[in-house]
């Protein structure tokens, strides 16, 4: 069912510091920052890699407030890893047959995530604690 | 630098059962399962992809005990993810050229890691709190 670690997602107090970390560290470069309103983020994704399934990339979250998911995220657990994002070809097929396993999904139907993607979160409690995300990437 | 997300490492307390929840919610299938006595874990390499560079893995760890850093993990984080994996072609170069821009290494020279891989770890905190691998892959 997974095609890729499409990406690891890393919740930060300053996207811009972060992102020059990145750039500097590892030579990784920006492909594009995005603001969604709707889960509370700027965000980037970091080119790491091409696939014969898609891109795997580094997604850097900051939040656009104390009172967001990212933002509570920061107050409880630091900075650090906040999810991980795997490539599926189909994601409503994926999230049916994730769900029938008796996992619970947060997203019942495909939402808009970075970079025109179609993306679903199963919830950490039924997933060893790791808050994992469903992306479909768009039509190329 | 990077040539791919070569693995997210999920702490978990019960191996054979986490193992059979990944196979049963995604379908994955095991590569490896390895005791690595150095690093007080039993883990297991659970394959996602394949790709230009090399392959993609969920890599689960269960400690040996709980005064293991996974143990630790577990007591003061509980299940989840606890580092990420990224490929290099050169682990030596790699690390003079992370550790030059002032990134903390845990590991100043690569040890032995999982299924053959030469390994080095980079400090949380110099990396935005995510512990960090560099792996590079065995010779095939």
């Amino acid at each position: 069912m997974l095609t890729r670690i499409d990406h690891v997602g890393i919740a930060c107090r300053d996207l811009t510091a972060t992102i020059a970390f990145y750039e500097s560290a590892f030579g990784l470069t920006v492909a594009s920052i995005e603001v969604n309103e709707a889960q509370g983020v700027k965000e980037a994704m970091l080119h790491v890699a091409d696939g014969p399934a898609g891109s795997s990339y580094v997604q850097l979250l900051e939040p656009l407030g104390p009172d967001t998911p990212v933002g509570k995220f920061l107050d409880r657990r630091g900075e650090g890893v906040h999810h991980i994002g795997y490539g599926v070809t189909n994601i409503t097929a994926a999230l049916a047959a994730v769900g029938a396993t008796g996992v619970r999904l947060i997203d019942e139907r495909p939402r808009h995530g970075s970079m025109g993607a179609s993306i679903a979160f199963l919830h950490p409690s039924s997933m060893g604690g790791v808050l994992t995300e469903l992306v479909q990437a768009p039509p190329t």
